[in-house]
């Protein structure tokens, strides 16, 4: 999940007050103790481990954001000396023209260096961010600083979903945190509601950050259509298991119904075999039957939605109806980390927050994109091929980070984000 | 590569003209005996390997082809009793509904029944068939017996390229047929002509058969663009090769760069390593500079459209450019079995045959896309994930097959179809 | 399994007489023809495929036995051309002193050369070699020809076991030859019998023919002893699978539990699993109680035996008890191709034929053992690490091609041999 | 690696004074002390890493050894309840008699317990241990004591080697510990030494601990041989390299070639590309031209000794020599932990301590072996299959572990333990 500064943004972000607002020092320092804060009541043991090839440990991800700030924003200066002259090889994620880089699968070999040690990094950094940032930034700098605090909140949000992969593999089942009192859950009734139709636009074009991949503002024709008023429940979707979901190829894409015979799945990530409880960053939790079904990959969205006699929105969809509503919602800051049932009321609920919601469009480029000259044109661009399109954000990303043009993408078969579905359908 | 009738195209083929004509005993002798055609000069060896689980033996393409007029078509009879009772298991290639199936990279594995017993087998199920179109079909049944003529040529080409790269893993390089002679090939310059822009129909809307993935006929809206007036050439793609295409990952999607890693990729499928000569159907023979490139997958497509400064066209800019035209081109009937050099002329040149060309559209379903009910609905709507469309037919279709909305697909990695690439642009 | 002329034999075999019998034309002619008379029933298509990679097409064996007079044989002369230039490349199996070679795994992608091509090709070598015999022959070519009968006999039991592989990879089953009818078999008790104990001389080192890896022949040391009077039965083995056999970790050796695991495996290869019939060169048949058990690995055999408080013979134990009885017993020559129940009788029973005996002896070097010079040299020696030392003969072996001293070898996971056990115990 | 007790040890162990002396608790304290000093200098993450499968990570180890003197030591009384209820299921290596366990390869996921807890969970156990000596132990129970501390040695040569491969796989080479300063190193000029023949005794059979598989001591035959007076040297390896050793399949047996193709190797594991240094418990360190070599496979010490016309000894012709001799050599305890050049003198030298010594001996049984009975009986006899036995000790052995008739045992390919070799020859 990556991005880089939109064209327009860059300028603007730059301006004296976007300075001393954006990228001023205490959102930069706000942005930075977050990472830190997500460490309370782990230990050492806990960040070196990888749990499978699409995850990291969660020292490699408060390192790699630090070298995101030393190799893009202190390594703009000239006389710039790296604090460790092997980690950029250790550090760097996939950024080829900057050079080499360890093996992604080989990141939890790494038990050096350690924690104490990357913390002393983002310290030395930190200090030297502290003091340029503090110095006149030119628009490019100035819109690096914005794009690695964004940077930095994806991977607060990969270093949660990466812990409660690694836990979960522990037969020991340890819990990240305490579970929150939740209050009592109701079910909200399942409604279609019409969306726009005929030509509108998307994507980002006003003020404020995006990513490029967010850009250029473009004009899409929408087919008549309604979407449910709130993502599919718990409750839902063990109706459809119950209903041999996953024993029937013929609700399924091909090569979904691959990834259930090969995988073995049987119910989303994390459910117990009775698809009573599920585990959690709070230990192994009951099942609230009316909150958001979660860790479900785009094969399965797919194969409920048929099952349901519906389909998956489209982005442009999404998008269209999300793009007038406050971007309110069950972030991270709530400390739930746990998709939670939507409160009664009208309209359309939960579009932020809560689960990422799959969409049927694979991710590519927009009509005239333009990834960024440079190394940052790797942030988002060369992944456009294979994967899907996520919208919303989820109870574990961090407040402020998403809005309605933000454009998240897996693969179809991930499922270890706080993923879920809502149901579209054509009018 | 699949397909199904679509629901208007079923009314029209049952009317007394149509049957007489469309799905006539004539039309039917002639395409299934295309499929025998294609055994000459081959051993029943030839026919027995699978050369890796993407392809299959030619005899199992056409035992497969012949039960699927035994199984949708004369099966459709009450008292129909099949010919061998366990085939319909070994010849199923991915009928879910119809019944459980023999695993796909195993094919390779059935020595028996023989070639001699597969031809039986045709020549039984192609009497009963000659038969039954004697008598009064209605609207469903012609309809199948049209869908089974597509079907058996789709695997004629499908024969063609499985032989290709059967015989390719043979050191001895056999050869298919004698290589016709060429006439002299001189180069075309490469230009770029303006498509439509604004709001287009696409899609299958009029009469004659399609597949149900072109259709409901549908509005999208086209950015300016422009497209190029041939494919890319061996020429041209060998100064991307000298350019070290393949060894700068800057220009490749990151998945392209993994398969390029990963499999060794260096050049085209069938390529010499010294770039001068490619294996073909009649043996290896010298890489004629101004035929079409050949053999390229999507990933190298994309880094060759992205090293020129161009990009892949999408499916509705090429329907767009491609509707007005006839159907005309150099398809299997010429013998040719390998894409040849552009004649002089103007305008959009070789649309139509020598070589698929990849666009950028991921393969998914129209708006209001709906498969056909039965097994039948299995035909193509379910491989809607993960493949990219191409488009126009090859050297290798068969004559009267493709039409302007016809969508082939394949995934983003494959190469041993007879695919290349036309260049696209912004406007 | 592989062998090479022991340095005494050849020197005998190379006498005037020995000329004119062991090498002489008659024999040679016989033993070809026998490699032939296994193709009968057959179509083209059965001698194409490699069902796994430790099984050849039966083709290729056709081809390899004959490269191999060509190449140790007729090769030797300084003017001989090899009749087609790649076939050494195709037709080596692993004699790296030779040259390089076809990969293994890759031997079933090759449709080209035909059946009939390499039929040719065996016409032309072997009329090369009629003419060859007919002039005499130094000592080093008459041990060559003699090796490369005895390396054709064993290509012979190979094509019989590699085809059944195949064939039992096919859902129609089909058989091979008719089932012979079967005389009444009657239960035999299980008695031990002592073996000789104390310093004793093992391995070859009479006149005769033998593999390298037979000699020298040197003393060793038995302790004290029995072996039991016949091979373990189906009714015996049926037994320990009643009994949790597959499901007991602690009957098995480490690495035999693994590929229990790995391999599901429930009971012996071509069994049914309701342990009632198993498949054989006549197709499906019910198994006899009474016939020793068959296609069972060394871990199976070694776990059955832990099972019945026994243990499996050494080589030295197997070598001692079956020097002194004549080679008589059930081998390919009846046609029956599966081991049969032992008839009554007393003392050791069924010590050669109807199935290879597992020993505990793992395939090594005997003291003072020295490969042959040259690429022949590879024929056994290299393969001495992993493998355990299988004796007898069995029922698809050809007759006269086994002796006392005769050692087979597999890996311990190796099941498609006609593979079985006989038990020993300390006394 | 792994052992237990001999019948006759078990009885003399527990007499009254071999209580208060073996498996006293001074020496308790001082075997368990040892494990812990292993850990000076590194961090916690350094413990919680599994480099390969075959490895362990330092926590593991450390909280394995403490579960087998909690399960097969306390866990005797009848009213024991273990410390920590799941924890027998994580830290059971392979005793399936005991119960279920954790796989193996995923012994890296674990990030809990930590290293604290585990540290917490060794000092209960010990305190458990420490009171419970101080009471009578029948026969049965001061055996499991004796057991215990060999079976916690093993493991401290495996937590070094485990160590060393995890750093060896970190591209920043961090160092164990400092290296120590080597005297000055010559060459010794490399001598055979006629051993024993005939009929000689082996295995273990005196008082004192051995493991079972080291029983009975048994009669065994020698041949006319010599031992080399020193293992290979570096520099002898290295001329082995220099000569195409790793390029010429001829030296190789079958399934050593393959693996030389397979991964890759063109040195000993650890060696620079340049054969000048090697990675050590030290750092990177210059390769000692006199020392031995060591972390070669089973497969590169044979194909040394074929190059060299040699042969690996037979592990009854090294315990012949080494029985006479005193238990002297470089083991752990002079904390160099890298094979030292043998000092000048006469006779065998270095038959104890620096490498451990392929023999071309599969680990196998001795005649008339016997497991213990129960879950104990897991500790050696089931790994008698696939592996071959290893001589000596090493530089990373404790002292007073090894004896003439230890058997150590490895497979073919492994190489990251301090293994190295000797020649022998027939004479």
């Amino acid at each position: 999940m990556h991005a880089t500064v939109a064209p327009d943004a860059r300028e603007r972000v730059t301006s004296a007050s976007a300075a001393a607002d954006e990228a001023g020092l205490a959102r930069y320092a706000r942005v930075r103790q977050a990472s830190l804060d997500l460490l309370a009541g782990l230990a050492a043991e806990d960040t070196v481990v990888q749990s499978m090839p699409e995850a990291s440990p969660l020292k490699w991800h408060l390192a790699h954001t630090t070298w995101f700030f030393e190799q893009f924003v202190l390594g703009a200066a000239a006389d710039y000396r790296p604090r460790h002259a092997q980690w950029a090889f250790l550090f760097n994620s996939y950024y080829q023209a900057v050079g080499p880089m360890h093996e992604r699968p080989r990141r939890g070999l790494l038990s050096r260096p350690t924690l104490a040690e990357v913390l002393d990094y983002r310290a030395d950094v930190d200090a030297a961010m502290h003091e340029r940032l503090q110095r006149p930034l030119d628009d490019g700098l100035a819109a690096r600083v914005t794009l690695g605090l964004a940077h930095e909140q994806q991977h607060q949000e990969l270093m949660l979903t990466d812990l409660k992969h690694l836990f979960s593999l522990n037969p020991l089942e340890p819990a990240h945190r305490a579970a929150l009192p939740a209050p009592p859950s109701v079910p909200l009734p399942l409604d279609f509601l019409s969306g726009a139709e005929g030509v509108v636009e998307i994507g980002h074009g006003g003020a404020g950050f995006a990513f490029d991949c967010e850009t250029p503002r473009h004009r899409t024709l929408l087919a008549p259509h309604a979407l449910a008023n709130r993502p599919v429940s718990n409750a839902e979707f063990r109706a459809f298991v119950h209903d041999g979901g996953y024993r029937r190829p013929e609700l399924w894409l091909a090569d979904g119904w691959t990834a259930v015979q090969q995988h073995g799945w049987t119910h989303p990530l994390y459910w117990s075999d009775d698809l009573d409880s599920a585990f959690t960053l709070a230990g192994r939790q009951p099942l609230d039957p009316h909150a958001p079904v979660c860790h479900v990959s785009y094969y399965e969205a797919d194969a409920f939605a048929r099952w349901a006699g519906a389909r998956l929105p489209t982005e442009a969809e999404w998008e269209a109806a999300a793009a007038p509503l406050p971007v309110d919602g069950h972030f991270a800051d709530r400390g739930v980390l746990q998709p939670r049932a939507a409160t009664p009321g009208d309209g359309l609920r939960q579009l932020y927050g809560d689960v990422w919601e799959w969409t049927s469009s694979p991710y590519g480029a927009y009509p005239g994109f333009r990834p960024l000259a440079g190394a940052l044109g790797e942030y988002n661009g060369k992944f456009m091929c294979g994967q899907y399109v996520l919208r919303g954000g989820s109870c574990a990303t961090p407040p402020g980070h998403v809005r309605a043009s933000y454009r998240n993408f897996f693969y179809p078969a991930d499922r270890w984000q706080f993923t879920g579905l809502r149901l579209g359908r054509d009018r």
